[in-house]
């Protein structure tokens, strides 16, 4: 039967254009650490639109599940297919398909690396603001099918704040093209927004056009020590309510602070519990003024405040930054980490809660991550071989999700719903809101092809 | 039957939620200009959401179509009711049900006015940046149901881009949630989005979330007059070339100049032929930089450069600029104006397609708008007692259309499609994606009866 399968689908996209559904990179997505995998029937590797377009409705016709892959960086299981599904790769769609740096626009393949949107726009001067943490190996179709974030999403929003318009293979194999390069059209609903967050579900994006902005000058980064989560999120709070406007307003909390501090590049005195990093970016004169306020708010109740002004110096924390989910795995060899958001006057409990919930569950708990945004990573830390505490910590994950909605917040703030969350959103959404989402998704999908298990 | 109709929706909203069906303001929009008006069944005043619901519930039971209402300050018919329809005006619901001006948030009811909100947030020190033409008449329901513009929108975004989360009811008659007091959520498909800009076709908005910013410290206008579109669209084009950001970028054609001009506040010069407002917000700092940036790009080939300092002189150039539409329909008694808009490089194109098309017609025609957004409001000038001039300046429209359309844009950038345009949605929008459009609108509103005839 599998042979049958890639026989056909050789038939669509050539032989270049299916690979091995043995390959292990076609298994799994970040969620591996917590041993979620799947071997699909078969990976077929599109080039063009109108590949994706005949591989729908072949599938449509054959009545084969399709799962759309970009990068395989999520952390919702949203990429992993099972025995009888069909991946669907995006990676050898990565053309460039038209670059006008002087209008700010750039319309580009889905299966093209973030980081190389974010580096050709700052060759031209030019910022593509979002900024999710495995930006070398997502894709921008992933990121706009997940709606991913990031710590400057604090000041630019998230992925699809910057997607003006997409093209999409929708059930049962039609192209369909929403919005452009363009940066208003209200011509219809707004499929672009549809589209964007609806994890494949709905149908497979194969371009988009992004809008860019000019790249700010200059920018500064504070880091303030406190004692812990109260101090820290008054802090947090303070800047919001002084009207000042950081590109990023991060933190980590005394769990993520001790797996990461050893590579702390500055000071921090031994019994900091919690960590505040701001980023202010513009023009010369606007960072200086809002590193200054950021300073003289921060340092009200910290007990460390580092305010790095050489390159090199920023650099390193921001790469410490970027560090920390690797630190914070390496306590113990395997973490479940959510993704979680609440109100951002709320961030202090929900960051509590997740250390209690990890403590009644015996497993040692923290959480980083985009304070500005109330957007939490709530971690429990595992012995990755321990299916036991992995068990464990999928129950304390499924009560942070109630506490995170209880707070007014949601299950996932940036990460998805994927495989993993579904079986949760009905603790976020109503049995009237789960209704409309499944009629939408009946209405575009009614075989339920299109990466089925996932979300809904 | 219409005395029937009104008694049944007494019974759900009570003797003051049913307003007198020929009062002549439910019957029109500002389509009223073009002869569009209709004379409902009825018209209800919910005061809740549970009215809402209410309404919606008996609608659907008796298969009543229901038009949902404003501020009525549409220009695409889409609040314009049919003699057997009931129109739903949110008047009555302006509670601002939360305000946090600490947490940049404010929750308020459909009904409430627009420029209520930005008044609201500009005393606690914070903007809603989206300013469209009407606001103290329109309400934010509104505003949300067409995804409204605005001069703004260049820098902000339209009224979409600061709605997190949204009540409304569905059919049959359900109240939905989604998003909500967050800055991020990923759980479920984007309804928000897909109620943003859907003219009250999928449902009511009753209430949303919505994010605010710090106002600006301070800014700044720049005027620049041009012989032409060629050299003032060069001119447009090279602010975004420097990457310069500013806040608004604004136009005035020929024409557009010609109703306006005898009340500019400064100096023009007799034959200019089109002018360029560029304004500058952001700290003292950042906004003098990019006034001075402005300047020095904006008077490359400017035969007047206008560059206001004073309070009173910046106030007198906007009020200028809002009476700009007034002194247009002014010169004839009547118009019909559009509002299509195209990738920013193609916008002098289709400011001399305007006035072409017009003379094609008969007509004399102009333009003005959001240069920065590609987004101008083209305007074919009658008199509005002679229904022959104004059916050519519909043939008029429906050409601007079809170039608009050619030059890769759309048939409405801020005003929606309504009932006016709703026959020319497919040259927009391709069969495929037009056939995923009506599938949601089937899913959400199998009856058809909410906002029948508009968008779709």
């Amino acid at each position: 039967l599998k042979d049958a399968l890639s026989t056909s689908l050789r038939g669509l996209v050539g032989p270049e254009g299916v690979a091995d559904a043995g390959e292990r990179r076609f298994h799994v997505d970040a969620t591996e650490s917590q041993g979620v995998s799947g071997r699909p029937a078969a990976v077929v590797l599109p080039s063009s639109s109108d590949e994706v377009a005949a591989v729908v409705a072949w599938a449509y016709a054959h009545d084969v599940a399709l799962v759309p892959r970009g990068g395989g960086s999520g952390f919702a299981g949203g990429a992993v297919a099972g025995p009888d599904e069909v991946v669907v790769a995006l990676e050898r769609m990565r053309a460039v398909r038209r670059f006008d740096p002087h209008l700010w626009r750039i319309e580009v393949e889905a299966g093209l690396e973030t980081a190389t949107v974010r580096r050709l726009a700052r060759e031209s001067g030019l910022l593509f603001p979002p900024d999710p943490g495995a930006a070398e190996q997502s894709q921008i179709g992933g990121n706009i099918a997940t709606d991913a974030g990031g710590p400057h999403a604090f000041k630019y929003g998230t992925t699809g704040a910057w997607v003006t318009g997409l093209e999409a293979v929708v059930p049962p194999g039609e192209i369909v093209v929403a919005g452009g390069g363009l940066r208003k059209d209200v011509a219809g609903y707004d499929l672009v927004s549809l589209l964007t967050g609806s994890e494949g579900t709905l149908g497979i994006i194969c371009s988009a056009w992004l809008r860019l902005t000019p790249a700010p000058a200059a920018s500064r980064v504070v880091a303030a020590a406190y004692r812990g989560p109260a101090e820290g999120c008054a802090a947090i709070e303070a800047v919001l309510a002084a009207g000042v406007v950081p590109a990023a307003l991060e933190f980590l909390d005394a769990g993520a602070l001790r797996a990461a501090r050893a590579s702390y590049p500055f000071e921090l005195a031994a019994d900091a519990g919690f960590l505040v990093l701001a980023e202010a970016d513009g023009g010369n004169a606007e960072v200086e003024w809002t590193a200054h306020e950021l300073v003289e708010i921060l340092e009200v109740g910290a007990s460390d405040l580092a305010e790095p002004t050489t390159r090199a110096d920023v650099a390193a924390l921001w790469r410490w930054r970027e560090g920390v989910s690797g630190a914070v795995t390496a306590v113990r060899g395997g973490k479940v980490s959510d993704d979680v958001a609440v109100p951002v006057d709320r961030l202090a409990e929900a960051i509590e809660a997740t250390v209690q919930i990890g403590a009644r569950h015996g497993l040692e708990a923290c959480s980083w991550g985009h304070a500005g945004d109330g957007n939490l990573h709530a971690t429990f830390l595992v012995d990755r071989t321990s299916s036991d505490e992995i068990r464990r910590a999928k129950d304390a994950s499924a009560e942070l999700y109630e506490v995170a909605v209880a707070l007014g917040g949601t299950i996932s703030g940036e990460h998805g719903i994927g495989m993993l969350k579904r079986p949760y959103l009905d603790l976020r959404l109503s049995v009237e809101t789960i209704a409309a989402q499944r009629a939408i998704k009946q209405a575009l999908d009614p075989k339920g092809l299109m990466n089925p298990g996932k979300l809904l």
